[in-house]
């Protein structure tokens, strides 16, 4: 029997810290939460973490019953444990993530960012079990990615490998929140879809029931309900949408040559609408020899656990 | 003192398959080679190879002194051991090279394509020295690359991950000899310079040195030579390639986040005609956190040699 047979997991967005305590088969037992941004001093928030987090791990058995512990963080590196002025988090700075949680609580502690976890939560509980060589793109607001190669994720030299959502698909294109023209995020993001709607609206003067949406923006959750609906300006969204992203998908065939691409987050649930052109131009665009050879994936973490899944993974390895 | 002081390397080429003994310094101790036409059967080819390799191999003390066998081949697939279709060699199909060689040497031997043992050539004994994680890319008559992470070549799911000279720069851009267009070696290859100087030349009523070679297809060299004499045509010639290539690093950059990138091959010897816009594209291009931190060197195998010190390094973990 294991002696130390849970993980903690914990994923830490802007608005919320969500955690929890995790089993060997991705089962999470205990979760919990804290606001992120009622605490403007990191020490603060570090104590309030532990303070909520530390009655779960009495209630599984202890601290002796914890393996590791795996944090998601925007920004988040590995190598140094740390968060790196990430945007939207109240602490500016280099922030020693891993230091302050593993000083409080005596178990090694592991940090990486939110594609990355969700990466190794695939390959851990999901859709990736078994595999040695995928890409996991995240398409939610922005689009991110983890890659994972020989079985190990991808890092690179300086901790932040894998910004596949800022490779340039159309150059001199859309401004990227990153300050760039013509990124990936820019278009295949949740976001993304929705500025294609909005540009493909003002160009043309053709019906749609998206015309109707007047009294707030167009979120890409609306031009789904449209193109189930057989709206065709909805449809050629998602046309337009998954053809950019099949054909950058083919480019990163080409780096790493890997057995599946993973395709994970809020756009994934358009289905096929988004799917089947993605496949479409991968199998057209990519080079001879990957034709019809790498599957494309939608992932099997479940979108509310996901997040906290994907970090608790990381602490196995921690 | 090691039992096992040498390994063999060999490079096959579509004309010549050079082949050389290696210590670990990466000095040539002896070389040969042999014409790879001549033989329409492959036994027949790895008999002459075996032939023309033995006595050599008997000079340095015979064969319990070779460590094993690197071979770079077009089409190279390290996990197979085979060449797989490679439309420049006299043999189709899948070849089992490593199988007929260690089966007649009794050595270990690994295959892998020339790109890639450039890639382990530079790590072994180049500019990549002591690196973990860089990305080399060869300039000849086509691009390759070989990506280096974590100390590993990457060789993805089947074997053929890191064609990078095969990533789209340009959508619906020029045609390529894989069959698609746009292609990264369509621009930025040596033979990518001559299709542009064509163009340019072409475009425009602008004079030029180049435009006194009229007896003969412009060649990349001959953009160099006018380079250097001022010759404003070919300056920015060398300033559209590099920025592509730059442009293009940025988006591998996103990927791996290599330490270097390491050029090698014919274009590097136009020095900094082509490697100053490289450089600005790659640091005005790549995202924020990347600026002014990936270096770009110039390979350190000399041109002669590198093939076969490519591929005999290989031999080491064979």
């Amino acid at each position: 029997m294991n002696e130390k047979p849970y993980v903690v997991g914990m994923d830490i967005g802007g608005t919320n810290s969500v955690f929890g305590i995790v089993d060997a088969d991705g089962h999470i037992l205990k979760t919990g939460s804290v606001k992120t941004q009622q605490y403007t001093v990191f020490e603060d928030y570090v104590n309030a973490i532990c303070t909520a987090l530390f009655p779960l791990i009495l209630e599984v058995g202890g601290i002796d019953k914890i393996r590791g512990f795996g944090i998601g963080a925007p920004n988040g590196n590995y190598y140094k444990g740390t968060i790196e002025f990430a945007p939207n988090l109240p602490w500016k700075d280099v922030l020693p993530l891993a230091r302050a949680f593993s000083e409080r609580l005596g178990i090694p502690v592991a940090v990486t960012n939110d594609a990355n976890a969700a990466a190794i939560g695939e390959m851990t509980y999901g859709a990736a079990r078994g595999m040695k060589n995928f890409i996991e793109i995240t398409l939610g607001t922005g689009v991110g990615s983890g890659i994972v190669i020989n079985g190990q994720l991808v890092y690179g030299h300086d901790g932040f490998a894998g910004e596949l959502g800022h490779v340039i698909v159309e150059r001199d294109g859309r401004l990227c929140g990153c300050g760039r023209k013509g990124c990936l995020e820019a278009y295949c993001s949740a976001t993304g879809v929705a500025r294609t709607a909005k540009e493909r609206l003002e160009q043309s003067k053709e019906p749609s029931l998206l015309r109707a949406i007047t009294d707030r923006p167009i979120e890409s959750k609306d031009v789904y309900d449209a193109a189930v609906k057989g709206d065709k300006i909805a449809l050629e969204i998602f046309e337009f949408t998954g053809k950019l992203l099949g054909e950058a998908l083919a480019d990163f065939v080409a780096f790493s040559a890997p057995e599946a691409i993973i395709l994970f987050g809020g756009l994934t649930k358009s289905g096929e609408y988004i799917m089947k052109p993605v496949r479409e131009a991968l199998d057209n665009t990519v080079l001879r020899i990957w034709k019809g050879k790498v599957k494309v994936l939608v992932s099997e973490l479940k979108d509310s656990d996901a997040a906290v899944l994907g970090a608790s993974a990381l602490g196995w390895e921690a």
